[in-house]
């Protein structure tokens, strides 16, 4: 993460620095989007310093499920088309995209902000897991699916939060593992085909 | 280029919209890009967007070489340990900041804001060859060394002032071909940027 420069610097140095702390965006490239800036129209280089302090300062978490939205309660919850008895348990707001982005899911969603890694400081408290309680004891919920990635830290917060609905007779599922569509078993790790293997379906 | 949505549209979509047009830039990293300016502080998202307007609005052309800079003369132009004799011509400010690095150049630039490209309606007068012109007429200059991308539209742009320096019994010297044909100036590693200067050959 780069410093950011004493007010001494030049403007367009300090630009670049901003925009070398965003993730994936090194100094080289950084400098380029500095350069870009400058050719943009004052016009545009406003709308854009604008959109960043608006997203920042409307957008915050649904009262319901805990995803980003500039609503009291966000689209997705307040959906009556959809079925609010399936909730989707995931990581971050970019995993509701994913979901939504199949066109199959008609459930609802409770997004944590975060997966438990107490190396990283991130303990149960940390996550919006009371939220979900709250959510289950008040509403009709049938089943949560737990949607968490197939990480360590995944399946740890999968099995925490399970471990706390069992006993609320909730039924709990876990996302199917196995080879990817279109993947090359040569290529596979081992652990996916094990996976694969062992929850293989009758055809 | 992502179209800008109508004002209906969520905040966190028109901010990654805004990244979606930076060059190199996707709108799977935009939106990456627009969620981690949700994890920002207030302050530093605040700051980010000062830094896009205050940079366009403070940064302009040199009133000598054309770079950009938010003085009235450039650092380099108004340092005297430099040799104001030798100006070096490039494209664009990014090509100054590579040759900057090689520490090795101690002359001063002349930026040209692009290069002779008549298929994209770029005509010698909306280069800054004019300013160029003037700054010979004016000063002691001993020697311009053409440092354009060894491109077809950079060797047609070097060529082009070369003709118009001639007549005026100026010294024109041409970068080395130490850089591999195709290339693109910005990118080249220091060394080799170096070779090329020290190898100059009047033209």
């Amino acid at each position: 993460m780069a410093r950011i420069s004493d007010s001494g610097a030049m403007p367009l140095t300090i630009l670049a620095e901003h925009f070398a702390k965003l993730p994936g965006i090194g100094m080289k490239t950084a400098q380029r989007l500095a350069y870009f800036v400058m050719s943009m129209s004052e016009e545009d280089a406003k709308a854009f310093a604008e959109a960043i302090v608006n997203a920042k300062k409307t957008v915050h978490a649904c009262s319901v499920c805990q995803n980003l939205t500039d609503k009291d309660v966000c689209p997705i919850c307040s959906d009556l088309g959809r079925d609010h008895s399936t909730i989707c348990v995931v990581e971050g707001p970019k995993d509701v995209s994913a979901f939504e982005r199949t066109r199959e899911y008609k459930g609802v969603y409770h997004v944590l902000h975060g997966l438990i890694s107490p190396i990283d400081g991130v303990t149960p408290d940390k996550l919006r897991i009371t939220e979900l309680l709250k959510r289950i004891s008040e509403g009709e919920v049938n089943e949560v699916i737990m949607a968490t990635n197939p990480t360590p830290e995944g399946e740890a917060t999968a099995m925490y939060i399970s471990k706390l609905l069992k006993p609320l007779g909730i039924k709990v599922t876990r996302l199917a593992f196995g080879l990817p569509v279109g993947a090359i078993l040569e290529y596979a790790d081992e652990v996916t085909l094990y996976k694969a293997l062992e929850n293989r379906n009758e055809i």
